[in-house]
């Protein structure tokens, strides 16, 4: 089932470009031989003891330097894959790197297939599925919060609650099963009603987690928010408002058209993609209605949007009514701006501003993130779902629990309710990757970098 | 003079981007005591030996996790820098390296200048100048012939023949001041003819290393090609040629104009820059003149031009001419194209090409290499002079001792001989770092990258 661990792979581990240090990984039960073929210190780093460090040069097989590096020497299985590794840090440069990987590569060993490494390290027991995948969001955050939740997932959290769940489910099958086998005797080691409680509780449980998804999600996403305003509302002024205050824009992606801005940026540590829309309205115009069917995407794919009024003008209703038909009202925050210029106050608004003087926007973001992460209070030791996988995987085992419920309800045969069980306790499985095919783990792994 | 080496410094090493691994360096006397702050591991690094490197997590000031790291121990003197330093292995994402780099500027660390690490490698004689400046050219290095240059200047080759000079000029230069300082004695302790034999042999040894600049250079920087011809003679085809048969495409740098194409490609390890040109004669149109004056620029900075001629159309005198206005004829190779389409010759044509079926390209890519190299062949261990700094103190030195050496014919006092040769040694102690101002300092270092 899975890859053999026979291969010595090897890939850069640095971003690429110039720097001033690159690091390649080198990892498999050939590690120690391979280096020592291309590289000299010291001493051989065969002979040297693991978890030390050896200042030397690398050689090509002419005999010329490739470069001064400095080799770290893991001896499996304490290393990231858990297999023997090595680890050479050289001069920053991509085309040196490249001359030393292809050098490796004559030794027997092979290129890494993106995330190979961190995929060996759950192969050997280091680290579980979900704990793998919080690898790959830790190296993508941007925020305080998308790192904390991926360190959450990570340290472990959710795979411990899984796990729990889990064991749980094998001890109330395996009592079923016991039933089932000894079903001449007419022994009871635990009766239905019992069972029925159990998977009443864990389906509990289980609800709590898939309520912290839209929260995580959100942590590991970041939220998209579109402002939609008719012409000469004071959009732009907002959003440059924004941009300017939270200070720390994350990235400026150059607008794919000239229709849709969109600007990250980070406001107490959540990440929010701002989508500035031109017009949402569908004209006959062949000019505009790329860009406005660009605008109704936005709005309609939007965790939040900021419908934008000049206070002046009044509350655009007939604007109200084409966001709601695009994506329900629940998202939406009606803003009132330009309160520099009027005392008047519109009725139905969630906010009164004005983006000329800052006036209420400190409450806007309040308002905005207080809808963004919801309900949700969450203490840093409190496991989080953020991964779609982990959440239809949750969901399954829910439906299972809940159709072995109902077939407790129903009177029917022990060996249906004990299939449900089973089904369930294999969909959480799949979370930590207890059960695993290789689509799943190679649809996993395929996303990571290369090195990684 | 030089930076207070009291300062400790700390700069992300690796190229900014995505990866599996970043690497941040912290280099200073304080390197230790700021490490056992942040990171918790097994035992705290400042116990550790050193040598060896430690698993652990970092903390920041609230006590969250911010990443698993490793963490090396550099003691001093055996370090990049020559001081106490940790590097520490971090997940390749950018934001969580500025997380902990943040936190280690909040224990008293400061952001390192662009080349401090290696700059302080300069300053505690882990390398001369000349082997620092190397350091850089190894990291933009992208060809073989580049690399190979590099390595050549980092492992001391000029360094040696430059410090052998010095050696030379002051064991004259304190003979000559021995002798004005005994003058009454009318002692000789060299006699005049002597020292002018020694300075003639210097001389020769240094125009030795001059010539191997124009090499040098080349290995370096690469070769600046532009082709030129008049429309439809091929020009775009050679070019499309050339970049497929060298398949190795260096980068290719979206043309900043629509008139001058560049593209870089590496024949034979060697760095050669395509200048497209469009025309360059000057003319009226207010729309062209633009690509025209580039296009004449590309030409005048070439070290090779490629005059482009169609077989069947014949050899243009009139654009011949333009070029040699340009950049004189030296430097020109005449092309016959299309020689698939006519068996006639063209007479002052250096190669005759089929730009089309390939036909005489690979003659004609041994004609611009032997152009480019011109007539030297420097083995591996030839000191080769590739920055022009060195070149300009070379040249300087070289003057000095000229003027030495006139004095000599004239018998001109001693001690004007002798202030002669101290400034050639001076020039020389430029190369190599034995005098230098900070002025020189900073402006060699500044062109490194942070974290270098």
């Amino acid at each position: 089932m899975f890859t053999s661990n026979e291969d010595t792979i090897v890939a850069l581990a640095t971003p690429p470009g110039e720097g001033a240090v690159s690091l390649i990984r080198i990892s498999g039960g050939r590690s120690f031989e391979i280096i020592d073929k291309v590289f000299i210190g010291g001493k051989k780093i065969s002979d040297c003891a693991p978890g030390t460090f050896h200042y030397g040069k690398i050689f090509n097989v002419a005999g010329e330097i490739l470069d001064d590096v400095i080799v770290l020497k893991f001896k499996s299985p304490n290393s990231y894959t858990g297999e023997d590794s090595i680890e050479i840090s050289t001069h920053g440069s991509q085309f040196i790197a490249k001359k030393i990987i292809e050098e490796i590569l004559l030794n027997d060993a092979r290129i890494a297939e993106p995330g190979e490494f961190t995929k060996r390290a759950f192969l050997n027991n280091k680290l579980d599925l979900a704990q793998a995948e919080a690898v790959a969001d830790i190296i993508s955050s941007r925020t305080d919060a998308s790192l904390r939740g991926a360190r959450n997932q990570l340290d472990g959290l959710l795979s411990k609650q899984v796990e729990t769940f889990r064991e749980m489910l094998i001890t109330v099958s395996s009592m079923i099963e016991l039933e089932l086998d000894f079903a001449e005797e007419d022994l009871t080691f635990m009766p239905l009603s019992d069972v029925d409680v159990k998977l009443k509780s864990i389906v509990e449980e289980i609800d709590k987690l898939l309520a912290t998804y839209s929260f995580g999600r959100v942590i590991r996403d970041g939220v998209n928010v579109a402002i939609v305003g008719k012409p000469n509302v004071g959009k732009s002024s907002l959003l440059n408002y924004i941009l300017k205050e939270s200070r720390a824009i994350v990235s400026e992606i150059p607008g794919t058209t000239r229709d849709v801005i969109r600007e990250e940026v980070s406001i107490d540590g959540l990440l929010f993609r701002l989508f500035d829309t031109a017009g949402i309205r569908l004209t006959e115009d062949s000019i505009e209605i790329e860009g406005v069917l660009r605008s109704r995407e936005a709005v309609k794919n939007a965790d939040i949007i900021l419908m934008v009024n000049d206070l002046l003008e009044g509350f655009s209703q007939e604007l109200y009514n084409e966001i709601i038909d695009l994506n329900g009202g629940e998202r939406v925050l009606v803003i009132a701006n330009k309160s520099d210029l009027s005392i008047e106050q519109m009725n139905n608004a969630d906010a009164a501003i004005s983006a000329k003087t800052g006036e209420g926007i400190g409450y806007l973001f309040a308002l905005i993130k207080d809808k963004a992460l919801g309900q949700a209070n969450f203490s840093e030791n409190t496991a989080v779902v953020s991964n779609i996988r982990h959440y239809n995987a949750l969901k399954k085992a829910k439906n299972c629990l809940l159709d072995a419920r109902k077939s407790i309800g129903s009177n029917i045969s022990g060996e249906f309710i004990s299939v449900d069980i089973r089904n369930a306790e294999l969909a959480l499985g799949e979370i930590i990757g207890k059960v695993t095919t290789d689509d799943i783990l190679n649809n996993i792994f395929s996303k990571f970098c290369i090195g990684k």
